[in-house]
């Protein structure tokens, strides 16, 4: 009855946790949530214009105040090829549906974003690691190289030179997912790879979830020439546009003079919280696991020592009952997963709720483990 | 380089006339746009956890009250069945991609939206006229038979019943758009086709596009059991959810006391532009084309006479060099296009621009239809 890409289609796991971790009591570590106290409010008049509708591409004054920072990245991305997203999960979906067939090779980093390997498994992606020697059949390179999810790993100044190096002679687009790229808390190489690329077919893409709100639902993608024009008109039979509201807001907190200070207070707010996060983690999970100190982003991962490594999907249920959510590490796989990994959140919870949450979280997977 | 499906990309006539619209002086029976003037404006202030992320589904308060709404109609509803969309076109997008594979057949009428028309074929529809004895094979039926796009017929109860029996009898999914049925000018049957279907499968959407605000892209739908899972991941995976401000506002519109009344007023102010709109059409078409008068919507949808019939989408850009858009009525059909038709807007323009631009307009087909 349904359409053959529909076999693709899995249910998240995402959904449900989500589902739960608005229960009194429970400390969540799922999802990728900012602090709800960093959140701005907002309090204003919506003028009758902006209710009308908009142009496909964005409200012309964002798409200019966002190409003018992309450009400040080293982007060639004038403000004709920026256009604004309904969130960067939409680019996702876009970029997708532009590339991928069945079988369409995808590289991509393993593990990566669950929710992108759900859009590219929908379209029929056949996946190959990005490092992997394979790589260069590969039509499409989706890669987060700055505070990566699941890893929070950030690409070496090198690495990101190969990679926009690799993507260029072999032909491959290079799709950059850069979310996370203004949470930095240590000095890092965060030149992106789209401002390397010298050419070549790109899509760069970054969002205002993480730095402004995600209850407005707003990001951004910019695109070399060839590709821009398709992905216009693909916006365009998804949503028409984003809402122009959120448009609005966002354009007015992003000129207002303040924004500057506002990514630097969510930084150190954020730090403060990685810093609590990881002594919290040293207490409870200092035999079990090891683990990078992410230098930005929103994610720790963790790789149980061979002790206690368990599949950590078969935990899940028994973890929620215990009032602690996080994300299984074998979702974020595209194919076999290595086993014993867990993506934790640091940004939502506060640090007694963190203390709570990964004591019972440890202690349960001492228990399983010894089962 | 891309997707095969990208073959069935084509760029939307309605993105050019759009680029134009805002033109000064021109006069656009083009888009689908209602009065600025009678949209709402919007003061207040947003909270901060309207700012976190939200359910995929939508705000569970404004799911009900869309619930309730469509209970009234006789449609089978739960709050739980019902999805909030960013905008209705999202909808479109959903329902293409959960069905229509290459060479799925899938029934439409002749004329209808040519957004949905762009989509379908994107996926890789095969039409089939929904009147026409082969319309059983389809997998999937598209229908506004509410003050339809481009027409603007309103389909009688007994087309309503056949169309849901034959649905039900052929296993065909019935698709239905209603994005107008609250702006009737005239009495007319306006039950629901899904609430007609008593079981099959069927998804029936709306808009607060036209009764509220295109601006804030939201919609809804509502699905029989079957569908709304799928749809529901569907939804997750473009965009996770719709904006929490948009849901909030609108939320805020329906639930004050006066949308009934509200919706009075709009159908009151657009049927004196309807009545306008047909003098003034008497007065420069009257010898030119023969239409009906819509009896809700936002169209007028003109067949010229023999005389004068010409491919309209050859006048367009004459016509737009002249100050005045419309939609070429050959946009709407699925395959070879009745000649010699026009889809006028009559909501947007006020009734002297509406006078000057239909001159111009008819000066201009008598102009091209005497070389």
């Amino acid at each position: 009855m349904f359409s053959n890409r529909i076999d693709g289609l899995r249910p998240s796991p995402i959904r449900a946790i989500l589902s739960v971790i608005d229960r009194p009591g429970m400390v969540s570590f799922a999802g990728g949530l900012p602090a709800t106290q960093v959140l701005p409010g907002w309090t204003g008049t919506v003028p009758q214009h902006a209710m009308q509708y908009g142009p496909s591409e964005g409200e012309p004054s964002l798409r200019a105040v966002v190409s003018d920072r992309l450009r400040r990245l080293g982007i060639d991305a004038p403000p004709e090829r920026v256009m604004i997203l309904s969130g960067s999960q939409q680019g996702i979906d876009l970029v997708a549906k532009l590339f991928i067939d069945h079988g369409t090779p995808t590289a991509v980093e393993f593990p990566t974003y669950l929710a992108a390997l759900q859009v590219f498994r929908f379209y029929g992606a056949r996946f190959i690691d990005v490092h992997a020697a394979g790589a260069g059949q590969a039509r499409l390179a989706y890669v987060v190289p700055t505070f990566a999810n699941p890893t929070g790993a950030c690409a070496a100044s090198a690495e990101r030179d190969a990679l926009a190096r690799r993507c260029l002679d072999a032909g491959t687009v290079l799709f950059e997912d850069d979310p996370y790229r203004d949470l930095a808390y240590e000095p890092c190489d965060r030149e992106p790879v789209a401002a390397r690329m010298g050419g070549g077919s790109w899509i760069y893409q970054g969002s205002f979830s993480k730095t402004f709100a995600p209850g407005l639902r707003l990001g951004f993608l910019a695109a070399s020439a060839d590709l821009f024009p398709p992905l216009a008109l693909l916006k365009q039979s998804v949503d028409l546009h984003s809402s122009r509201l959120s448009q609005l807001i966002v354009h007015g907190a992003i000129t207002d003079g303040g924004w500057n200070a506002r990514l630097d207070e969510l930084a150190a707010f954020y730090r403060a919280r990685r810093d609590a996060f990881e002594e919290a983690l040293r207490r409870h999970f200092g035999d079990l696991a090891r683990w990078r100190t992410p230098g930005g982003g929103l994610f720790y991962w963790l790789q149980l020592h061979d002790a206690y490594r368990v599949d950590t999907r078969t935990v899940l249920d028994e973890a929620i009952a215990r009032d602690v959510a996080f994300m299984p590490g074998e979702e974020f796989y595209p194919d076999e997963p290595s086993l014993g990994t867990m993506r934790l959140n640091f940004s939502h919870a506060g640090a007694a709720e963190a203390d709570r949450g990964l004591r019972a979280l440890a202690d349960l997977i001492r228990s399983v483990a010894a089962r």
